[in-house]
């Protein structure tokens, strides 16, 4: 393939499928402290506090939880001609966009991409008020900005190569020592991802994630659901990846949608950035405190429409899931009887 | 019963059995960050950040791990006196000790009380250096100070009416909706306890705790002993308390004791402070988070010397175990198919 | 004088008057986020969110800003009696409130102490819901409990020796060389102050402050302030004071009444709690960063009512002014044309 | 013009010439934490947790404090050739350094920049062990990496035209309503900035910054600083910037150089980020707590030296100096005898 690929800048919104905005309203922005930038019957568009752009987040009313799009900022207007004819090559689905098309956004090039997901370029969009001083309306669980998307594909090396074309980056993996690869984060800006490739059955979207300043805000949000008697909307967490080293908590929207809240990743600008990768015998992996992943957080993740709004049929994932290697195989056993009481040290 | 009870100001001191000083000095002053008040071929005499009084705990090497005594200060040298008389009129074992006996400590009394623990009572004790605005020295975990001990007894009923007798008053507890008592926090100064009883076979040792000033502190050492690849250290945590609402973190020292990290709890000194009790049930009592107890928790103990050196033997508990009732009954299954990914909210 | 004084728990409330309930009503409630326990054409009453009892702070509307009581609780009814035998003998003038008398209190003994304060002792107290767990209405900046109050008076050793009579200890004291005290920090519960004494022209009211769980909070006052664009609010701080080792904020309300926002102090309940005296001239005393105290705070402070709700005649400090030995003597100045600064490290 | 710039990457590494290298290692390494790269009798090569490049900061033995080199990574080694003739074309002296010239780099070019500083370019780095989860090394203040630069330049318009034919973009900066510029905030990886350009006596360093994760972390090196009984060493702060939104503290090293600790600043990596402007008057645009800046922190700065090491002369600002606008004309004065105690809300 020779077509150039649109010169991406980083993931830029995600817009979800919900079944009952009120509820979705009361967990978006009662609890995240998001900021309505507009409001309907059908849809709410929201942003966090440093965000300038009309939205990071939209939740649209629908019969059937999805992901309806991924949305990717480019660089310039030029670059929706690049993405145009980018994925043309590829033999993707393609339509072109008016601006406005999105509430808040410019014209854009939408595709189904070889994964199967819905993604949206766009360039153009709406400016509106910066929150990032607004301490006056910053909860104690204020966020920050969109930080990336992660999404579940059965081949993760196919899905690295294809985003690798989109000039994306790699910053840490996962693997075995046969080879077999679980996970993969990618990155346009310089953090530890834009996008993160998780082995599993896909196309499904596995989480997106917003960035707050400190640990703090994460523990608050925590409390809140607490005193919201909503503690099972915490599904895993908090704690400390040991991928990409950030701390991190684990929500679930009322569809059953995965949010991430997330801080204390790294800058991986240079060119040489060196690329971590993970044992998938190491417990340490994806929680440095050795903490089990909890079995819903490897088996959920949303189902993903199709640019006619239909859901997207699945492929199983062929190799080795990252589920059945740890937890099955070597893992932490509430019937255990040895001195150990958690997976073991195992790098 | 007739006679006063020694006016005890609060928990003051632990000393525990450990196998391997060298390992007990790498958990509790490499990690932990403990001072060291003094140390010699057989013992580790070790204090917090604020404490003035020559340690809050002692680690005695020996064969097998245990609790060898729990101290209490009292307010003057005559509370010495009614401490001796108090547990002769219950017709506990007791021994009047020199100053001295215990190292850095002055005259003593040391009971085997009616829950089956050595307890000792003392009033002088040797001034050393306060390390609080020693921040030259603070690590990013630094600790304050020894809040609390956790005993596992069998009959919570009984063992709060003995404290009781002792003066200590109840701040929360844990019951069922048919009488039945989990577990009961118990207090002198005005914090939610000096001593936890839990329900469980007794007499063993739950846990100790320190204090910290903020969660920051309780999330590094988790952080640590993960850069230490020593995960399996944390066995439970951290998080929030329902029950006190302190921040907390569980570890298990190399001997398997556990040590408890704790924060942000409230003020209880007024006579009028609200007993909170908490349904078994709800499952945000002992995680205000919903996270699960993890079954070590409830099962391990320490076992608890005699002030003969020789370990006591275990009362089973007769009433129903809060893990059974909880996880067993209605908790939290991996192999679990519904929609429920962790206990739902019960209250 | 032989009279037993009344067993005083704690600083309980203090009342302000205010001259606009609505600009208190933004700043105590809109920023520092207490709770009304009730309000009307008239007053305002708060807690903050640890509090059980019906409120920590009254603001009544007036003509003047003024303190008009400092509130403590007594341990039992009996100690109403002799709080007002007490009185009596040292000849005061005193007053015996019936319950209600004020709003959600039972009956009390209102006195005007031998320093020219108004002081309340009552015991009975209407409880209402305690917020500890309500973090779904914690602010970012969350205030736990009322900690202390802080008065101008002109011969701190006579101040100290009539508190002393009440029972309260010292914890810590600035003095200098030749024995002049310009401060001292004295406590009835065991953290280090309910009453601080500073050495000025009295009685006045230097503050009172709130504590709040960790720093964060304090940081985000000052931030909020910022973004309503209300920084003049800020007095002195946030900062690390050397006395108390707390964290500490300083702010203005509408009336200039000083607040004071505090955290990380420690436990003094121990008879043997060591005294700590400052050196005045250790500029890390009243700032552990050694950043000057601002003029203002040395100077300014609120008028004191008798019980007819007269302001009391001031009497000045006769013995040196701390501001006078510091700022003025040896300290920070402007126009300082030498390497140093700041004030340099005195001891 | 027409030579095309290198493609700089961000700020990577300042040398600083220090009198004493035992006091300069005790304030890095043993204060500020830094990783010890190398040693040797003539030098101290550090970098913070976060880098895996050789250094990021050197500190060179010599005789008068002074700024040596300020690095600037470039994509690849091609941009070496550019810089060369770039610099070539702009009259400036440029001088090529063989790999090894600067310890820990390879190949160089070093240039005398149209403002007077001393600066080289390089590409390839010798990459060392990152300790971003070397938690058991982290102590309480850990810094992460180098932030930015902040220079001292007598024509800001000017400098800023120069950094922008680098391909430098303007974040903020400060304006007053006649037009004259008095600082602008300048970056190529999508943070805040790479480089600030400060109004002043020039070329002259007025700081260099690393930033941490937390603002628990920088409040943390005051207090230890405190411990250490330096805490002259603190110069302003902590505070929060209106520009930039970050948290800051300035630290005086012992030759006086400035450092700041910085963190929660924002990204600014799409193309059309709204560049801020702030009034010179508002005083929440330095502190947005409204706390003066300090006159040290307007009028020190550090030497710069040239390509042979001699001190490069100062070109005195003409315009007028943010010192002189707001302390001077309508500022702070301890000697006001006003109501307002602080400078008051400007915008």
């Amino acid at each position: 393939m020779t077509a150039a690929p649109p010169d991406v800048l980083r993931c830029a919104y995600a817009e979800l499928v919900v079944t009952d905005l009120a509820a979705s309203r009361a967990f978006y922005v009662g609890v995240l402290g998001l900021v309505v930038s507009h409001e309907d019957e059908d849809a709410l568009y929201l942003r966090a506090f440093e965000e300038y752009l009309h939205h990071s987040l939209v939740l649209w009313k629908g019969s059937a939880p999805a992901l309806a799009v991924l949305g990717y900022r480019v660089r310039s207007a030029a670059d929706l001609d690049l993405a145009e004819a980018y994925y043309r090559t590829l033999g993707c689905r393609v339509e072109r966009r008016a601006a406005g098309a999105t509430r808040g956004l410019g014209e854009a090039v939408r595709v189904e991409d070889p994964l199967g997901f819905p993604v949206e370029f766009f360039c153009e969009a709406e400016h509106v008020e910066r929150f990032t001083q607004r301490y006056d309306v910053h909860g104690a669980g204020a966020l920050s900005r969109l930080d990336h998307f992660n999404l579940d594909t059965p081949d993760v090396p196919a899905a690295r190569k294809y985003y690798e074309g989109l000039g994306f980056r790699v910053s840490e993996d996962i693997q075995d020592d046969e080879g077999t690869v679980y996970a993969a984060w990618m990155f346009r800006k310089p953090t530890v991802h834009d996008v993160a490739l998780t082995g599993g059955d896909g196309p499904r979207l596995h989480h997106i994630a917003f960035a707050s300043h400190e640990r703090t805000q994460i523990l608050h949000l925590c409390d809140h659901l607490g005193a919201l008697r909503k503690s099972g909307t915490i599904e895993r967490g908090p704690g400390r990846h040991g991928v990409s080293n950030a701390f991190y908590l684990y929500l679930r929207d009322p569809d059953g949608h995965r949010i991430e809240i997330y801080t204390h990743d790294y800058y991986t600008g240079d060119p040489d950035n060196p690329v971590i990768t993970w044992d998938v015998h190491d417990n340490q992996r994806r929680d440095w405190w050795g903490n089990p992943v909890v079995p819903s957080w490897y088996a959920d993740a949303s189902a993903v429409l199709d640019l006619d709004g239909k859901p997207q049929p699945l492929t199983a994932r062929a190799e080795a899931r990252e589920a059945d290697v740890t937890i099955g195989a070597d893992g932490f056993s509430y019937a255990s009887d040895d001195t150990e009481f958690k997976l073991g040290e195992q790098v």
